[in-house]
Parts: C-alpha cells; sequence; structure tokens
C-alpha cells in the first residue's frame, strides 16, 4: 500500500505519518512507501518503508507527490482561518485550486485512491446556542470554511465520477496544539492549556462558560486512520463526516488541566476580546455526529485524558522547540 | 445605473436584456449603459441606451465585461448540466474559474455591485418522494449542481468580504424552452409541449405522474429583475433563493397543452427512457419556498398562463429558426 500525505510538514500530518511509520500497515495492509508534500519538503524521519518528503505548491502539484499506484491520499494541505481570512488569493489557491490539483492527481491514477480530506466545522456557523444535527446546512462566516465547504463539494463530485473515493472529516477545534501562540481566533483555546504547562502566562478573550467543540490530536489521527480504511459503499453521495468530538466549556477545559497539575489556571487571565470572542461566538457550541460513530468513527475520549495526552506527547518537545526558537 | 448581462447571449440573458431595454429602468432608477457579454458576442438590437456586446471565454474575463461603474451583474454564464457531465474540465474551468474572474472583476470596481447568479435546483437531490424545506442541504448529484452550489458560496463569501452584493436565485426546470431539444436531461420537460406546438411528434421518457419543480421564462425574468433591486441587508450570510416555481406532474403540463392547442398531446409518445428516467428521478419533486415570497419575489402563475405565454412569446421565433436551420 502506497500513501501520500499532502501537508505533511503540519502539525496533524506529521503526526499521522510517524504514526503510520510506527504501525507499518494501514487497514491491515503493509505500507510500502510513503510521500509526504509540503510547501516546505518535510524533514524525513526513520520508518520501515522507503519515504519521500518534497516541497512544492499545492495548486502546481507535481505528479511525483501522487505517484502511479498511490493507494491512500492524506490530504491536510491549506491555509488556515486566520491565513485565509487575511489573504484572499492565497486561501483560494491553496484551498481550491490546491484541491482541483488534487482530483486531477487522482484522475491520472490507473485506480482510483482512498482520498480523506480534513475539512473543518468552519464550515458551520450558528453561535453559542446552536447545536447542529449530522443534516444541518454549511452557511460559512468565514473564507476558510467556504474553500473547505465548496472543497468538499468538489471532492464528493469527483468520487460520483470514479476519480478518487473521498471520505471528508469536518475536524473540530483541535487541542492542545503545540507550538506558540498563532493569530488563529481558536488559537487560546490550546494557548489556555500549552502555555500554563509551560509555566506561562496566557490571556482568555471569552468568560469561562463559552462552550466550544474540540477533539484531541489523538482522536484526530484516529478518525483519520479510519477513514482511510473504512467501508465507503453505504455512503452514497454524502461524503463528508461530523465527527464525535466533544463540546467542552472553557472552565471545564482549565478545570482539567488542574487535575493534572494543581494550580495552573492561575496563570490564565481573563482579558475579554471582543473581536476573538465575536469571530469564535459565530461557531456552533456542538453537534449531534451520530453518522460518523454509526460508520465506525471511535467516540471521544474523556477531557481529562486529552490534558494528559498533550503533558506525554508534546509538552516536552514544545518546551525544547521554544527553548531553541 | 449601468448594468452587465453575463451569458447575455443565452436564452435567459436575452429575454432579461430585451426587458430592461424596454423598461429602460431598474428598480426604479434609470439604466444609462448595458454590456452583454457570452462565448461569442451576443448580436446587437435597439435600446434606448449604449449597448455593448463582447464575446470571450469567462475565464479570462475581459475587464470591459465589467467596467468601471457598474452598479448591477447578471452572471447567467454556464456549462449546463448535460455539458458540464460529458467534459469535466470545461464545467470546472466556466462554472467555477468563472465565478473566480467574475469576484475578481467585481473587487477591482470602486464600489461593490449587485450580483444576481443564477443557481439551479440541480444542487439538490432527493428523488420524486421529496419535497425540499428552504434549509435543506445541498447534495447535488452532477457536476453542474455541484459547480453551482460551490459557487453559491464562493459568491457569498464574497459578499462578506465587501467585493459584491450577491443574490443567488436557484432555478427551477425552465418551460417551455425554445429552440430544439437537447442533450440536457431535462430537455424533455420543454420537448414535450414546443414540439407538438410546432406539429412534431416528441417522446416522453418518464411516466405521466412524474412530478417536476418547473418555472417559466417570464417568472425567471421577474425574479431575476427583482433580485436586482430587493433589499439584502436582512439576508445575512445566507444569499441563496429556492424560489416559488411549481411542482406539476408531466400529465397536467400535456393537459394545459390540451387545452390551449385541442388534441396537442397526441404528438407525445410514450418511451420510456431508463437513462433519462434515472437522472431526472433524483431530482427533488418540489420545494417548499417560503423564505423567497417573504422576500418579495412574485408567486408564479398558473401552468395554463405558462403555455399561452410560450405561444405568445416564443412559439413563432421557434417556427422561424427552424424553418431557417
Amino acid at each position: 500500500m502506497r500513501i501520500t500525505i499532502l501537508g505533511g510538514g503540519g502539525f496533524l500530518g506529521r503526526k499521522l505519518a510517524v504514526r503510520l511509520a510506527r504501525d507499518g500497515t494501514l487497514g491491515g495492509r503493509p505500507i510500502t512507501a510513503m510521500t509526504l508534500f509540503d510547501l516546505a519538503a518535510p524533514p524525513e524521519f526513520p520508518a520501515p518503508f522507503p519515504l519521500t518528503c518534497l516541497g512544492g505548491d499545492i495548486a502546481e502539484l507535481p505528479e511525483a507527490a501522487i505517484p502511479a499506484g498511490t493507494d491512500v491520499v492524506f490530504h491536510l494541505a491549506a491555509v488556515v482561518s486566520g491565513a485565509a481570512e487575511a489573504d484572499y488569493d492565497l486561501g483560494r489557491r491553496v484551498n481550491l485550486r490546491g484541491t482541483d490539483a488534487v482530483i486531477d492527481a487522482c484522475r491520472r491514477l490507473a485506480a482510483p485512491p482512498r482520498l480523506v480530506f480534513t475539512s473543518s466545522i468552519a464550515t458551520f456557523s450558528g453561535g453559542q446556542g446552536t447545536i447542529l444535527n449530522d443534516d444541518a446546512r454549511q452557511i460559512p462566516a468565514n473564507s476558510y470554511g467556504t474553500q473547505k465547504a465548496a472543497a468538499e463539494m468538489l471532492l464528493a463530485d469527483a468520487t460520483r465520477r470514479g476519480f478518487m473515493d473521498a471520505v471528508c472529516l469536518r475536524l473540530p477545534t483541535i487541542i492542545v496544539r503545540p507550538g506558540r501562540p498563532n493569530k488563529a481566533a481558536s488559537s487560546f483555546f490550546s494557548a489556555i492549556v500549552r502555555e500554563p504547562m509551560l509555566g506561562l502566562e496566557t490571556e482568555l478573550p471569552v468568560p469561562d462558560d463559552f462552550a466550544v467543540w474540540v477533539a484531541s490530536p489523538r482522536s484526530a489521527v484516529e478518525w483519520l486512520i479510519h477513514a482511510a480504511a473504512m467501508d465507503t459503499a453505504p455512503l452514497g453521495l454524502d461524503r463528508s463526516f461530523n465527527l464525535p468530538g466533544m463540546s467542552v466549556k472553557v472552565g471545564e477545559i482549565l478545570a482539567a488541566m488542574d487535575q493534572v497539575r494543581q494550580g495552573a489556571s492561575s496563570l490564565v487571565k481573563r482579558v475579554h476580546d471582543p473581536v476573538t470572542a465575536g469571530i469564535v461566538g459565530g461557531w456552533p457550541a456542538g453537534f449531534n455526529a451520530e453518522r460518523a460513530p454509526a460508520n465506525g468513527f471511535r467516540r471521544h475520549e474523556p477531557l481529562i485524558d486529552v490534558i494528559r495526552a498533550f503533558v506525554s506527547d508534546d509538552l516536552e518537545a514544545t518546551r525544547i522547540d521554544r527553548a531553541i526558537g
């Protein structure tokens, strides 16, 4: 089985690549080769199969990124919400033209590959009062969500036409992301755990009872792997899933953190930010995601496990990265 | 008021242009100039204002198509369902790249224009048993519907960003289209009236009790004009309308035709076509379209008036066209 990860240098792409290298198999079949593609060539790492790391522009996807015989493509490459909002042309180029380039690369293969696409809950709007069912309409309130929703449609059509066999995952807000605070409006949902765990102060721009739909990196990787090997015959025209994340209140995240490290939440300063609160306040507070578990996507682990996993999986690397950077 | 009609050489674009030339005004404001753009430059016709007719590729839209000072853009240019299904690249180029080019042209203007876009009920699926509400999800079953649904999203986002002020109209199947039978799966819904009215036999590929969501050319033009001048402030993020068409059975169309010309339906031969029946059988049989009338879109005229309007507006021109062609 030959695998490509587009966006293989990003946070989730990297975790997925390392996990697949550790497993050596996907869906019970041995992995024989893997290609990682990102804007800059992702760093190599030890793997039990040939690993090719390529850099380039996804809108001008080189043929080597999805070589002949590719069985599974993970398409995680994207310009994220803050950047797509700041630069319309860049978002459109990467998130739409890039998806078209991926479709064209799959069309050229002799057999249609399974394609797993990371879409987002940013394709929805609604606000704190809203819990969306699986048949809810996508009415995005930002360019990133618009481009992701449009890409889902193009991939579903490419599937219907036989160019690929796509499964689109509308990922919740992922916590806890390692690295540094960034300009994404959702950045603080990770920072309120990551920064105190590093002994650093951070700001909380929304009230403690603000509800957010989240998932852990571990669940995200599990879902990606499940999507790569699942039976897609029952899906019909609808190739997209709202995933079984968790609707949690910010105060619950802080309380879980304090269970892992007592008093850590004292480093979280309440500084209301009307701009950030306005953006995240437009997102739905949760989903009734029933179709995904019915199709084998595992239910989410408890919140306390999310904090513990960050400490065991990512905290030390984040600390070293900060010390170097 | 300066107006552009993209797709101004097509059936609806032409009717709209002639109507606006006759009115001389739109939304109570005098029309000062009009530009018609299509693949081939549309033929000129007498108008009480300067008329510019241009030909070209919408994906490489020339600046002259939407010149400085344009107040209203009607974006009707499309590769239709049969052609977009037969040629994926062409459909994508015109229906998606073309819409991006229109967005970019509007971004260049000093003031965001009103943009009226013709989307389609082909953005939905469902089948004979399905009557869709205004909040129904778009799950298209063909490339044309996919591209139209994605374009709606891009236009809504362009509106949110202040590039334009878009209103998207999901047009029902338009009957009675003049011209000749073509390869569109929906072609027969017009042919079963047009051909007998010309004294010609035609085939009906579905049962008489098959239900279809239709609108007349007259209603379509009224809706386009309303969309160009309506108050869009209440629309929020949702810029698209399911229009108040009519759900009619094929047998009712034939009965209405016989009221206008006795015995005409005897020229309609029942020849079941499983391919065509399969395609149109995937479309929803109707809509509960409440938001559009609540926003001023007029309700549809009775079916008998649709047949009479075809006879008075289009039958003679169709007869001449056939005699020449």
